[in-house]
């Protein structure tokens, strides 16, 4: 049985071993080859991104609303996104020490962030896993990503519905980000609705429902607790009852396609940069120093360059 | 005069104009050679990296600090790095509203990040921006930026310092956070030490510090009000410290050689990829829909397409 095969039959070693290798910037051949065999079994999950500044409790969430969706009889594969930044290496995203009952269980799967240290060798890879996850029978992809900068972009283009984590402290700070939030979040959640926060969630729920109202975002507000686990199975309710839509309005299938042709173009787009280079490279090195030496300007190389790279091959 | 020259006299509606002219995806090739002509007068600046979550106090440091810039003699230029996140269009970063004495001040010029909705036509060109505003005779670029995710190796890649605004509360929701602090920040800034939260950034100047010391980074650790305005004629000497020490070293001059010769090949691979769209489009676009109707799979089809593209031309 080759490795697309045993990923097929749900093996964890073998779904771990072929993130490894659509991770490693080594085997594109292979990895693409890897990815031509799951692809017609992949795709029948739900997609959700996970979004919220550091602190605002997402491995917390990801762990009490994945334990939840495990007991409804769902297969939660959690990844990260954007693991190739310094801040949010490994510590940060998808940490198995911070989610111990889902590390434990059988039906969940974590994929840590890259360690630091090995950027140089890693790709930006999220879409293959997600892809990879879902032929291994994982039908709940949670994707988490730390929610400020280009990750946001990312992740509306990775995912079915994105969640947006917020903290229960509103006001001035938060003005900036709402125009952002209102593009690209689904669903937001006020957490750490426990304790003596709760009053100020109830505030900070008012406070976005009132400000979404002026805009023309669907998307609702609404608290919970990632600690205490409250207001999950309503989360879980509405999540269902947008994927429902979204496939009933054929929304779901052109936003898939959609995905899908971006994804193919950039790795097209990566194809093609890589072979130069393997063709390419000690010109283009040759080029660089030039360049810092002032032999060469980069308008009239770069023109003449392209040109005739495309020409010779 | 042409725009190149408006721009080395200093002239800044032409500044503003080349500005838009090397974002618009447009005009490539005029771009390019728009750059070959100002690069020569340009690098005379120091590059400062201003980074921060999001409430942390950016806007109202650069205000205070670009401010006291001017009272010493300096021309500073205010830009935003990563402008094509939707969570940070306009509002946040660079944004004039904020900086009301900056904005009024002959010595400064704030590039504001692009407005929401022009994204599709908008290229992240922060590295021309800071060439032109160089070229234009501003000696003080302060860069800044949402200090979560890509951003952070964006910002590294293009500055020769990068200070860290830092709130008052840390413990356990920053823990996460220095590894990557680590790595990039030179100088980390603590803000709002004024009124109630004076005694909690003495703690978190402490609680940095020796968390600083346990690693081997260089990097100091001090509290700033941006608002009251102190702390930061202190921040500027050791700006001014820092720079000079890494021009005694070298460390400067290869900083900026390496930086050089990765946008080269940053903008190289965009030239490439553009030309074979323009003359492929029609064939990637066929070869999208193929995709998606399963009639091509991926790995097979990209390696045959690129081999073509690259024998053909």
């Amino acid at each position: 049985m080759n490795l697309a095969e045993q990923v097929i039959k749900g093996d964890r070693r073998a779904l771990a071993q072929a993130i490894t290798l659509v991770e490693s910037t080594k085997d594109q051949v292979e990895a693409a080859l890897l990815m031509d065999a799951v692809l017609p079994h992949a795709g029948k999950s739900i997609r959700l991104g996970i979004s919220g500044i550091p602190g605002v409790g997402k491995s917390t969430f990801i762990e009490s609303f994945g334990s939840l969706l495990i007991e409804r009889g769902h297969k939660v594969a959690v990844v990260a996104i954007d693991p190739s930044s310094p801040l949010t290496h490994g510590s940060i995203l998808a940490d198995k020490t911070r989610m111990p009952r889902l590390s434990a269980s059988s039906a969940a799967f974590i994929r840590p962030s890259p360690s630091a240290g090995t950027l140089g060798g890693v790709a930006t890879a999220t879409r293959e896993v997600i892809t990879l996850c879902e032929a291994a029978g994982f039908d709940m992809i949670l994707i988490e990503t730390v929610g400020v900068g280009q990750s946001e972009v990312a992740i509306s283009s990775l995912t079915d519905m994105v969640l947006l984590l917020l903290p229960p402290a509103g006001g001035d700070d938060l003005q900036g980000m709402k125009k952002g939030i209102v593009e690209i979040a689904d669903l937001i959640l006020v957490n750490k609705a426990d304790g003596a926060f709760e009053e100020a969630c109830n505030q900070a729920v008012l406070h976005y429902s009132s400000a979404l109202s002026l805009s023309r975002s669907p998307a609702q507000v609404q608290k919970v607790s990632a600690l205490k686990g409250t207001g999950l199975e309503d989360v879980r309710q509405k999540v269902t009852a947008f994927c429902e839509a979204q496939k009933q309005s054929g929304q779901w299938e052109s936003r898939r396609s959609h995905q899908l042709a971006s994804w193919f173009e950039d790795r097209l787009k990566e194809r093609l940069w890589h072979t130069v280079l393997d063709r390419h490279g000690t010109e283009i090195a040759t080029a660089k120093s030039d360049l810092l030496n002032g032999k060469i300007s980069f308008g009239t190389f770069s023109h003449e360059w392209v040109n005739k790279v495309l020409e010779r091959g």
